[in-house]
């Protein structure tokens, strides 16, 4: 368990706030990442169950239970049969007998799950979509997570200024996504996603797989990397070059910095994410390149990777003190190559605090 | 694209065969894994379509486009909408044009997905559960992944017997762990699961998280890792002892030994799964231990580290040529340790290849 037990019942105590402004006289979680976030427990099997008049229950199976009762502090922990169903005949039974009236689950559960869970219980405990209240919680970091998350930061950081001595021209993808992955596990509990590695032109397609293409003078370099310290992610991209661009290539490099810049600058408190989008995006369509930046500018991000809320157009979430974001404009011209320019900032009051620093504008000659 | 097209040509038409079976008219895959199944691209992002009688569709985001339409070579490549919800709108559109009439979907998408899903197809459109279909057929591995697994299998192996002359005395978890992740990545794609290492009475929690406790003369060690090959997976699982151990964990490691091999003599095509299972369990029943070894007997893996079916007691599933399974008998003592032995095994038409052949009894002086 990472954080004391303080941090879980606070965050526990803030969702059945919001259960009862719902009213929600139930909560049914079983994502592994919420279970995570609310109990600070790790198993790819369990339920956190919370009802308003009685104590936080965790069900899980034989595998885990030693463990989970050792180290989960802020819910009994039950065991779950082994048989398929049991948990939510379990379930079915406590819905009965607490008189279940409107029970909330999380739309990321599976299908299957939803529609068993749907059965077990009885017909009058209505199943409503809930999973907001948790996204919306996890949205704004604690200072216990922000410190966690400006690790992570520095992390990558660090290790982009590593990577920045041993990159040597004649390695393939797959040999630099190596390095960055050695790299990742000797400095952190290992990769937030699995790190991309784009050399010259591949660079265009942004969620490229590496290749055996080996990296030559004259090449540039697309990373985009994350590590992972104590559960919490960091996502960082740069985009190198060996030795003077070409001319249209460096002009990308200074739009896509600006529209980064111009992004970050924009990030405060009370702002809607779809303003920062457009603050990022309006420099790169000024210039006449809007149809070569197809993606959003940017996510939320924590346990997972992509969280919410997201700097998208379509996203006008009001921005608040703790949420913490990635800024990552980018051009990329198919054929040519691609820029990208990726860094995490954390919300303030009345701005912003850039967490990852390793230098952008990189030429290696 | 790891195999050639017509790998994928034939699972999609082993599909069409299975629709036609079921009366469905359309099938939308929406989970990555069987998305990489029936096309060879991985992508966070997509949708195929099935239907009777137009070629597959893929739809996918700008950020896969380009290399989309590169790769994928048995489905026409369409750009999905940034927004959210509207490639659920294409569908409705084409489920108008085609009448659709019942569309099979994966009870593994999300609850959220598989509402929207619901709301944007015409009411005439029946969802239909099945998931179960691409199950089976990914149950039944071809003689190309057959090869690949086995390749997975001898990674495993040969990582070991590396591990063997690399783990001293004095180690902790968390660095035996980094260990085995440096040769994992040194000689596959990554690793198949975040491997567990446990040691001494740590091993009596079947899925223990590394901790910082030393490796020491006397100790038990249990280690459960596997590789990536191309995409598929391979699992073992192996107690080591370091120095004679009490006679009581020798007991039980010679227990768990005898329930492995019993399985693994009982395996053939056209058995049950259940039968397995009891085929292991019962030896270490009759010891006395049944209640020490909670979980079940083994599972089958290839894209997944779990896949269907499994060697448990409620898994009645007949065994056929083709598919891959572990046999992972435990016995887990609480304070005391613990000890499970996994190996990998394809099955055949009068018996099975036993893919992981690292040695078992391993006491290391």
């Amino acid at each position: 368990m990472p954080f004391p037990a303080a941090e879980y019942s606070a965050r526990l105590k803030r969702l059945a706030g919001l259960m009862k402004q719902s009213n929600l006289d139930s909560f049914v979680i079983i994502s592994e990442v919420n279970r995570l976030y609310f109990t600070g427990f790790k198993s790819s099997s369990g339920i956190l169950v919370l009802t308003r008049n009685e104590p936080p229950a965790f069900y899980t199976d034989f595998r885990y239970l030693e463990t989970a009762r050792n180290r989960i502090g802020v819910a009994t922990v039950r065991r779950s049969g082994v048989k398929k169903g049991k948990p939510f005949h379990q379930l079915g039974l406590l819905a009965r007998r607490q008189k279940w009236k409107k029970t909330g689950y999380e739309g990321a559960i599976p299908a299957g799950i939803f529609t068993a869970l749907g059965s077990a219980l009885p017909p009058e405990a209505k199943l409503e979509e809930s999973g907001g209240l948790v996204r919306n919680l996890r949205a704004i970091k604690s200072p216990r997570e922000q410190a966690v998350i400006r690790r992570a930061a520095r992390l990558a950081d660090e290790l982009f200024a590593r990577l920045a001595t041993e990159i040597r021209l004649g390695m393939s993808e797959w040999e630099i996504r190596l390095l960055i992955r050695s790299l990742t596990d000797r400095l952190s509990q290992g990769e937030a996603f699995p790190c991309i590695a784009c050399v010259g032109s591949n660079a265009s397609r942004c969620h490229h797989e590496p290749s055996a293409r080996i990296l030559k003078q004259g090449d540039e370099l697309l990373l985009d990397f994350g590590l992972v310290a104590d559960g919490y992610m960091s996502d960082m991209t740069r985009t190198i070059f060996f030795g003077r661009p070409p001319a249209r290539l460096r002009k990308i490099h200074s739009l896509v910095l600006e529209a980064n810049q111009r992004a970050v600058e924009a990030v405060r408190a009370g702002r809607k994410c779809s303003t920062i989008d457009a603050a990022g995006r309006r420099v790169i369509e000024k210039a006449g390149y809007g149809k070569y930046f197809g993606h959003a500018l940017g996510h939320s991000l924590g346990l997972e990777i992509h969280e919410s809320p997201a700097f998208s157009a379509v996203d006008n979430t009001r921005l608040e003190p703790g949420m913490v974001m990635t800024v990552e404009p980018g051009v990329y011209l198919p054929g040519i190559g691609g820029v990208r320019i990726e860094d995490m900032v954390l919300v303030r009051r009345n701005g912003c605090d850039v967490l990852t620093s390793a230098p952008r504008p990189v030429v290696i000659d």
